[in-house]
């Protein structure tokens, strides 16, 4: 976790505190189950939770046992011992380590994927808001960076709301992957540890029962989860990248938000940086590193290794801080992006009427020129504005190849033509109230 | 593509010939909408239809066109202009390459994903034969490498079959991801093609309609769909890993099939070597290492850019191909896998009793001695049993310090104590098949 | 291999009788050795050499032996008895395999990279000879997309030649990595084959003798292989992304050859896109996504498991064919690249001589103004440009705080100031000759 | 960086502390050159060193002015204002960020190469020691998971060190790659900055001099950085996984030390688990994370973006840090490694004499009978072997098709003959003192 692009409440799911309160949950919980089953004594369960329920466990002294004895949850039960009384040692009865770590786990990625949900809905709003405000400004649609034809800033991020709404799918289908319990005891058998245990815990956590456990949950699990994460990443980085293509000097489209006091360079003060974009950028790269090494734990040896461990301490939190980090971000990015219409008119205007060569060219074949003879008229005088010799309606007028007359050209220039199913797509896309009520 | 794990069904999919079908029936479909809607006559469509409906169409002359053109829809057209005639010329109307490069991606990844679902089911089927088949096989269960507890090698088998069942899952939901048609013409603006025509070709092609494109199906669906496809591979490398595992000189536990006439090894005649699941996992690195390049794509520029193309050419064939071969070969493998009940038993043997050192544990601390006490208890007779100083049984029996009666520590040592909850598993995996028709 | 991005001389290398050329050669020598140490007959060798050595080696009937005996190597021994009679049963002996199959991997490789050697000096030579043509044609640099300061389109092309020597270090140093060869016999012991046949092959095939193989060559040599390779295409691509900016239509600066008769856009006859740059950018991933399954290929099991085999016959071919022919297309579009030296002139005024706010700054401190101060005289001034309000210089000569007189400010907006240390820089990459002779 | 696998030492390299006071310290030579060339009072670079020298830079109060002026440098600056008084204004006359955060950062990667130097020493001694320890201690070799032939545990161990003294080797160029200066200035045309200033610091610094920066030193450098480390990493993995096999409960021919009151499961008190071996396999995982953004780093936008920035805020601290830990436990393990002669000689005759079939293979080939023939009949008999129907010799001795007599089959059984090279291999790899002080 970089502190810089951590929010507090992302990182307060990996904190040791709230790591060490589910664990005594679980064990907790588990109890309560065993003293019903008859395995412990039912006073036992009572004070434990009594005793343990409001218990602020000490990292430190944690630390300090694990460092004896090298082996994590027996340094926390240890711990769970010293401040809970004797009872403590009917926890964990016929459990092992991993079925405490991994519910554990999925309780933390649950809860970190509640908070992506919540920073896509953000993302989400200031899409459609920022969409519908630009449903009808004109602007140039680029392919190869090239200007192709007519489109609107509106279509433009209704594109990515359509594919942020797909990032919330494959969020909530990430969290469906990793939210299981799995309380099956050694090589999960259940030998030492009845399923109703595990049922019953699923159940207060909120999970479901992972069906089958190997000691441990099976991590293609996990490494469909961080795949997840890395597709809402690439998503992050296609719209900043067209922020920052919108802001690059020549073009001026858009611009991020620009504080009074904010330093663009320490070396020309001229300059407004499109940083915040660059920055997402950046963190999807980031995020999509934990893909990798996701897969590569999936082959666990046997009913389980610990090569996981290490690297899930990493990726964990780091892909899922830096996700919801970035999504605030982007979402701050788009609820305040400078927008200028003016310029994307004056872009629009640039290539002297080119963008309307594709109508010219249907126009042509309509008329009964072959395909290949109406491409090359308009290619040819397409050239002639590209090398700036002048205008394009001019051109295809005085040629005598082009068998359309001026009240036929004339028309085939009107922007308005391009913008017919702006509204289908809304509706498509934002459903009755985006196709219907734009101006509210 | 690498020949030599590559299926004819699978390669055919990414036939230049299925291509060029493909492109031309989008076309055909979207002129007789087009017809339809008045745009190009019916006449055309009809004629488009009877020439090129069984055309054969011939991939030379298309490179060759596009060596001149440098534009490979462009060169289709006019090839298929070549052998449809002139009526031709009414294809394509208002549409963009992409819009027939990508809906004929789309038909092909459906396509190569169906195949993809079938050897699915085929290693399901043989996971599930197997796994009914040794339900009750005991064998050591190993974490670390390190004999744990007893388990049953149909156990195993089913962790796989549940694992096999998610990949099942998310490869359906993977094809869901890119079963899109786009037929929105430059920019996606539909300027100059109606949506119905998308709709009407969608319809005829099984696809659902892109909601907003732009110009190009948006990247983020492909990425999402190589990510699932490396998933898959990353469960093949976890079964195959197991099999080499359990085919080492010292496991012996199961074997791959070795047919008579085989050579293991050109120097060593006696080696039979686990190579079709060494061959395994490296196909599924082979397949995974198409997610990088997928993710990148996903951040085109502008409406589009065509960086993706030639990734596309690499990562779409190889990564299905490779994997359809993968799923094949290890259906196979599972099919025919020598299992080794007898060397099983021997191995569970192997730690002189000492698997079932947490059961010692958990009387021990029921019969009242602290948690700490019991452990170090076992722990302390059974590193005497791992230097090979005698049997577990005899040692824990000697201990005073072990507050168990020989008669109270005789059936811990039971190893049907650890499969009463196979059944429970095999019902949550297989259902009441599973649960009840073990021998069937 | 995708065709389309393969040249004939790169697929040799990799075509089964290149291999099998070489696999005889090596066996061949190494019989040479043996006869010299008296393991084999004299006459065997001399006999093996003059019935082989021009040998057309049949590929198909080597898969259909190896569909019998299913091993390679002895397939491809098994036909070189069918071709040169009885003597070749002393070809391999004491050999391995691998002993073969890594050190064919190595001359192929080796053959394969000195392709990559001669593409990246094309590279050097075009940016060589376009660097000095443009060694003092102005153009703005941009940081962030924004406009910086005057830099010159030849210190542009500098940096990728600077680069690009790195670049041809890296595949010098990447060829050493995995020049060796290996005939150690099983398991690396040399029990069967003594070490002075490896000595001898080595010599023959101009590669190092590999120190401690333990029956394969170690496989972090090719990790490091395939990443000198990645970087190499990253190298590639930010040459390619540079261009694609550059030919943007809000910019171009640059464009990327367009031949007559080439086609743009299907729909769009006004199109000219960069789309070799972006390809090169689609290759540039490809290249790169060789890297993870390189290094997952390390960790091989203990003295060899044959893991590595099909990600090798993947990557092996597809990384070098792919990165020969996107080098030697970037030479091809870097020579040929169409400059607009008259459109960079007018980018750079675009900003009204912001990009010489620097100047005014540094000016501005040495009149004794606080830094902090002279940045926010700069700034306020330069947001009105900014803003469009009008020219920078007049803005500078109105505010009293400003502190500079009228001739103080103007030379500050001289646009050679910026290019004085060109020769500097020149000179250290392109030595004498870079930094004398330009005009050469 | 995970804090459980960070040495202080390698945290102090990427502390806030250590960062100020290199930035210092380039700006402090920067100054003292620019005093000396007449663009800065003497005086100031004078009160500057004196004041700045030894001073605690406090990073709250940089964060704090960070957060108003949103930029890094800038105030670092403000704060050095504070500290060292009005001089402070003459620093960075002329230099933009990057001037001093490249370099900054390159000095730290080279102080954190620095550790990792001294650690591959530490895995080099601790390999050197226990292979000239082992050198003659008779083990299988084994391929495919396979029992090949006998080879020394010493031999395997040479190989890795031969492994990670190309690790050093890499390492050495990794840190040669990155240890450049640049101090060009805006879009680094050294318009503002003198280059004289440039080959200062770096000389002051130790470094080199970047030959072309546009503002940024060229990231293709960082790539290729992190991807040597990326090979490290692979390579302490094969190492890993090898000790993780030789570990496990049928081999056991090698274990983790295990110290006492370690405790290796909290269920079952009987394991001894490598988990230090598969911690590093883990963390080998991570470190090679850092390759893939690495690459995507180098193709910044024009002069330079700062989309690289965050991500090596994670990658530079998390990958040398991680990998000085793996290092320093990987020498640690392999130095007290607890290695079993008697269980690796046990292993060795487990197949009954199947580990020398090649010397019968050879034998029978020499004897005149063909290749093809030999083979059968060896490995005929090893089947029934592997099938534990009897023992290797006799069934030879018994095959009237094996043309040996006794005198000839017995001495093919012979250990020591696979031995007779491993000094030719250990004086390739440990030079003199390799071969002849085995002892020593």
């Amino acid at each position: 976790m970089i502190p810089r692009y951590t929010r507090k409440e992302a990182a307060d799911v990996w904190a040791p505190q709230t790591r060490f309160k589910i664990m005594f949950e679980i064990e907790a919980h588990a109890a309560d189950k065993m003293a019903e089953l008859g395995v412990i004594p039912r006073e036992a369960a009572r004070v434990i939770w009594e005793k343990g329920r409001n218990a602020v466990w000490n990292p430190d002294r944690i630390d300090e046992i694990e460092r004896e004895v090298k082996h994590d949850v027996i340094a926390f039960l240890t711990h769970v011992t010293e401040v809970v009384g004797p009872e403590a040692r009917f926890l964990h009865q016929g459990m092992t380590s991993s079925d405490v770590n991994d519910t554990t786990l999925a309780v933390q990625l649950v809860r970190a994927t509640d908070l992506l949900l919540e920073d896509v809905d953000l993302v989400l709003a200031a899409l459609k808001r920022r969409a519908l405000e630009h449903r009808m400004t004109p602007c140039v649609g680029r392919s190869h960076g090239i200007h192709a034809e007519p489109t609107t800033f509106g279509l433009k991020l209704a594109g990515h709301y359509a594919e942020f709404q797909r990032a919330k799918e494959r969020l909530a289908m990430a969290k469906f992957e990793i939210a299981t319990c799995a309380i099956s005891g050694a090589v999960g058998t259940f030998a030492n540890v009845a399923p109703e245990v595990e049922a019953y815990v699923a159940d207060k956590l909120g999970l479901a029962v992972e069906p089958v456990s190997t000691q441990v949950i099976p991590r293609d699990r996990h490494a469909a989860y961080f795949a997840a994460l890395a597709v809402v990443a690439s998503s992050i980085e296609r719209l900043a990248v067209e922020i920052r293509h919108l802001q690059r000097t020549e073009v001026l489209e858009a611009e991020e938000p620009f504080d009074p006091g904010q330093k663009g360079s320490s070396a020309m003060p001229h300059k407004r940086n499109p940083i915040l974009t660059e920055n997402l950028t950046g963190l999807a790269r980031l995020v999509r590193s934990a893909v990798t090494p996701a897969m590569e734990n999936v082959a666990l040896w046997h009913e389980r290794d610990i090569s996981h461990s290490s690297v899930e301490r990493g990726i964990c939190p780091d892909a899922t801080v830096h996700l919801d980090f970035a999504l605030r971000r982007l979402a701050g990015v788009v609820e305040r992006l400078v927008v200028y219409p003016e310029n994307m008119a004056k872009n629009l205007d640039r290539l002297g009427g080119l963008v309307h060569s594709q109508r010219v060219l249907l126009a042509l074949t309509q008329k009964g020129l072959s395909r290949e003879a109406s491409y090359a008229a308009v290619q040819r005088n397409a050239m002639k504005v590209w090398r700036g010799e002048g205008d394009f309606l001019g051109f295809l007028k005085a040629d005598p190849e082009v068998t359309l007359s001026d009240a036929e050209l004339e028309p085939l220039f009107d922007l308005g033509y391009h913008f017919k199913h702006v509204d289908t797509v809304f509706a498509r896309v934002f459903g009755e109230q985006g196709s219907l009520t734009a101006a509210a």
